[in-house]
Order: C-alpha cells, then structure tokens, then sequence
C-alpha cells in the first residue's frame, strides 16, 4: 500500500524484476519533497500502462526500491485534444490541466491566421509529468510539436469520435460518448480559417456548442476535456 | 450590430434613456485597446441582465454612445462554485476560467484543513469583469468573500441541485441537470474534514467523480462548471 500521496514517474519499469534504481529526479523528490525514508512505499508508473507497488530500501543520493507487485492496466478509452494558440502563455496551465484530466494526447495546431510561437515541448513534457504523478494515473499525456491541421488530421485513426469546438455548433444536449477514441479540435484565438474548418468537417468533425459564453481557446479545450474525463470515469 | 467583438461592462445602463456617457475604464478600453472611433457599434451590459446596442458618438478622453436599442434578458440557469483554497496562486486563472464559462457566483470557502491566504476579491472582481466582456456575457459572475462551509450553506437556496466534488463519489455518467440553480463544491488541496462532508451531506450534496484521475482543487471546479456549460448552453 502506499504510504505517499503522488505516483512516481519510472520510464523502464516494465522490464525490471525485484529491483528497481530510481532515477535522479523521481529520487531527488522523494528525498527532499516528500522526505521519504526507507520502509516507505510508493506506487510507482511508467507511463504506459504499468503500474508497480515499490518499496523503498534505501534513500541517499541514490533511492533503491524492492519491486512488491508490478501490474499492467489495460488502457481506458483515449482523448486527444488538437488545439490552435491561445493568447499570450496560456499554454503552460492548459497542458497541466490536459494532462491531470487524463488527455491521451495534446496536438498544438499552426492554424491558418495563428501558430504557436510559445510552444515548449520541453516544459509541457516535464508539466504532463508532473501531473501524472500529482492525479496517479498509468499513462502520461503525449506532447506532439505543432503541426498543421492537414498533419493532425493524417495521424487521427478510423473510428475515431471528432468534435469541432464551435460557438455555432449544435448545442451537446449529452457529453460525447466514449468510444475507444475522442477528439476534439480547438481553433486559436483568431479562429479556423475557412478552409480548415472544410478540412476537419470532411473528416467527420461535429460542431459543438460548449458554453452559451464564448470561451477562449484554453477554456473550450479544458471545457471539452472535462465533459471527457466525467463520461470516462464510469469506464474505471 | 456590434462592430467590437469584446462586450463593455456599463454599471446603470438600464436606468439611461437615449444617450449614456461610459465609465472611465470602458472608456480607455475603447479608445486605446479596440482604437474604436465614432459611428462604430458596441454591445454594452450591465452585468445583470440589461443589453444594449450602442453607436459611440464621440471618442476622446471621453466616450459618449447613443442607447440604439436596449433590452432585458431572463436569467438563465445558474451555477454556483463553492470552492477550498487550491495550492498555491491558481485562483486567478480559476476566477477567469469560471466566469467565461457562466457560473454566476463564486464562493471561496475556509475549510478546517485549509483557508484562503490569497484571496484577492478586488482583483478576481477585475478579472471576472474582463471575462464577462470577453465572453460576451450579460450577467456578472459574483465573487463573494471567503466563508465557512456553514455560512456558504446557509446562502444556497432551497431547491438548488447540490454536488461534492469526490474521487470516491460515483461517477457522473449523465451531466448534471440544470435545474435553476446547480451548486458545487469542491474540497480544498488537503481535502474536506470528515466534519464538513457530514454538512454537505447533510444540506444535500450528492458525491460525484469528475474523472478517473484525482484531480486539484481548480481543475475539479473547471471540470464542473464546463459540464455544467455544455448541459446548459442548449437553453439558449
């Protein structure tokens, strides 16, 4: 059982038996932010769906954890969110939001009249990270680099539910269901150009209305994502 | 037709008849930020239902608009945030996310395991005014000064369909309903005390799961409000 309250993020899990070297900063956090000691437990992830039952045998520099239980979860039903750029740095509080929601994927989109001038692929990565661990889930959020919506929409499988956020849409008298796959496709500030807007309705997107309000490009992402996370939870 | 895309927040703008001078800080709006000139139109609120096209006359350090029509809307179903103190400072992006998505008002709430040590009424009033013209809103979502769950209780109307925010709730497989009045609350980073879930239990309040993953303070209220959004922007 664990006794901390986060998971820890442990890229290699999967293939290790009893025994397990932390690495640094998983063991830096253990050590100075949670002031772990040895005997505690942690549960620990991969980030692909496996989950372990650690116990710590030793915290110095070097945290060195005994294997309790490994586990594999089956994944639950994916989201992904392909978003235009919103104004100024919104970005940060999205991908965090993003990821403790339990987005599958985040896609920035270049959009016709925006691209993303503030995309750090380097920090969103560390953010999904860190929320992983913060809301205990088994897969970490992936964080595309930014690409057009021709290139989003060539990497969307068949199958797949799609949702165009839209102040003109039809209202969402039910949440989206749930099938294996959701995406949703957010303009930018500036909105889809015309011709984006073809693209994405010739690939089955529905318009959907969110809000009565209009709502800026983080709040419709955030918005969908958490009528998504709400119809999912049922699945668990 | 507005000309202007943002919506201007005009305290008394049902009680002018033909012509209304705008407030400093609407004025300035204008004038500097949208580089407005006379004969443009904007659509104008005063946050409490009252909207009103108006044709500026006269754009200088002063603005004087002409009342070209003006009407009442009814007020919509409404929702209310009744909110711990989440880590850190991400009440500011809360406030905003939760006025542009319609909540009507926001109840900060000291809790037993956490009070709210950043509570800015002054700014998150600025913010939600901003949020009001931007989303293009015609109520005003209220910020209420932090309370106690008993005091926050004892303000919610009778009748008024009431959630907890819980990862052990069951999960939310249809939206909530909207009723004349949703209310929601959310526990604070470190939770509610046993003592205050017997309260809202006590007053009503159905658990509910937002999401598979546990999620913060902030981003369970977002979560919320924008299912609470979607289930209502069909009454439009």
């Amino acid at each position: 059982m664990s006794t901390l309250p986060s998971w820890l993020l442990v890229p290699g899990l999967a293939g290790t038996a009893g025994r397990v070297v932390l690495p640094q900063e998983a063991a830096h956090h253990l050590a100075r932010v949670c002031r772990a000691r040895a005997g505690d437990h942690v549960t620990a992830t991969d980030g692909a769906g496996t989950v372990a039952d650690l116990e710590l045998e030793s915290v110095t520099a070097v945290v060195a954890a005994r294997v309790v239980a490994l586990g594999r979860l089956a994944r639950p039903s994916q989201a992904w969110v392909l978003c235009g750029a919103p104004e100024g740095t919104r970005g940060d509080w999205l991908v965090e939001k993003l990821a403790e929601l339990g987005v599958a994927r985040f896609q920035p989109l270049d959009c016709d009249r925006a691209v993303w001038r503030g995309a750090r692929l380097d920090r969103w990565s560390k953010l999904a990270a860190a929320a992983l661990g913060q809301s205990r889930q088994a897969w970490l959020m992936e964080v595309a680099a930014p690409a057009t919506i021709e290139r989003a929409l060539a990497a969307v499988p068949p199958g797949a539910s799609c949702w165009l956020a839209s102040a003109g849409g039809k209202s969402l008298a039910a949440p989206p269901k749930a099938p294996a796959m959701s995406v949703v496709a957010v303009g930018p500030a500036s909105g889809f150009g015309a011709g984006e807007i073809q693209a994405l309705e010739a690939r089955g997107f529905t318009s959907i209305r969110l809000a009565r309000s209009r709502l800026r490009t983080e709040t419709a992402a955030l918005a969908w994502a958490g009528i998504w996370a709400a119809r999912t939870a049922s699945e668990a």
